[in-house]
């Protein structure tokens, strides 16, 4: 990084790095981030840097965390039995958002993807397996995307589970919560028929 | 600001503060400056942080530079005998990339506002007069945008800078290259009609 360059420059290269940022944008930014008061920028700064510094992943989940183990492992009454698989962090936050789960993420760090040459060694899929081996857990919830691959790697994980004899669930897929089913796409609506239940 | 705050949360929190920039998508950025090495974190915050920290305005014009004099005004070439009243530091940029003048620049960092409290004391225009008076100045080019507040600016300088003898001029209004007739306002067409000129 030349840091002699034109220093509104520097930001704006630095900014349209970052995802959804444009050329346009990271130079609007970087003009308003000029005349941001110092402190502010200093602020700015620090909050990026120190954040970045303090995170860790959780030795035990992989979720993001300042000590070694992130909050929901550290807190004795999640092991409740239930281990819910996640893509990665931000699915945790997601899930962590509808306060209903009370149990324990294992965190695979991605998805199967032949086609990005991604393989079962690629994500925490060892991890989850030792964890199952070592921990008291009677369900691991699938809940990757419901898209292929998230699809591909709940399908890989239950073939290698089922034999251990724990229980293996997927979340539900279905029409959306407020949605028109009118507009649902063909294949959610066959999955909401499929999974309909008993009321 | 809470520096034991969570620091995907702090981060986010500093970002939402950026224009253009809302909750939601700072919450992305945040997931994504996390899983970035750090050393690019450090980079960017660096980036952010010496960049502004370098920037100052120039004592003479108003634009960003890192020295005493911007780019600009430390070039004697341009010295033309040309000022252009720009509103902001942007606004030099903007007219730098048409490579097409060759003369100097005033920032007034603002345009006058009554709306919102700001009158010809809030910006630069008492170190305009005072540089027509020291500088060799034949014309006054007045590009502040042509917006009602960046009209009145115009308007209230031009009557200014007139009785000293200085040729003040406008840029000019009229249909933008390469938009189509059919969608032009009608203010902008009548502009474009006002300053047409025989070919």
């Amino acid at each position: 990084m030349n840091e002699n360059m034109d220093p509104i420059a520097r930001i704006a290269l630095q900014l349209s790095r970052l995802p959804g940022i444009g050329q346009k944008s990271a130079q609007r930014l970087a003009y308003h981030i000029a005349a941001m008061p110092e402190n502010d920028v200093k602020e700015l700064a620090a909050a990026l840097w120190q954040s970045r510094k303090a995170l860790h992943f959780c030795v035990r989940c992989g979720n993001y965390t300042q000590g070694e183990l992130c909050s929901v492992c550290a807190n004795e009454e999640r092991q409740n039995g239930q281990l819910c698989v996640v893509r990665d962090a931000r699915d945790v936050a997601a899930m962590e958002r509808i306060r209903d789960f009370r149990g324990l993420y294992h965190v695979l760090g991605g998805t199967l993807s032949p086609m990005n040459g991604i393989g079962p060694e690629d994500i925490r899929i060892r991890e989850l397996l030792s964890r199952l081996g070592a921990e008291d857990i009677q369900e691991v919830i699938l809940a990757t995307n419901p898209d292929i691959e998230g699809e591909a790697t709940a399908t890989y994980i239950a073939r290698l589970i089922k034999p251990m004899g724990i229980k293996v669930t997927r979340i539900a897929h279905g029409v959306p919560v407020g949605s028109d089913l009118e507009y649902a796409d063909e294949v959610t609506l066959a999955k909401a028929m499929e999974g309909r239940r008993e009321l």
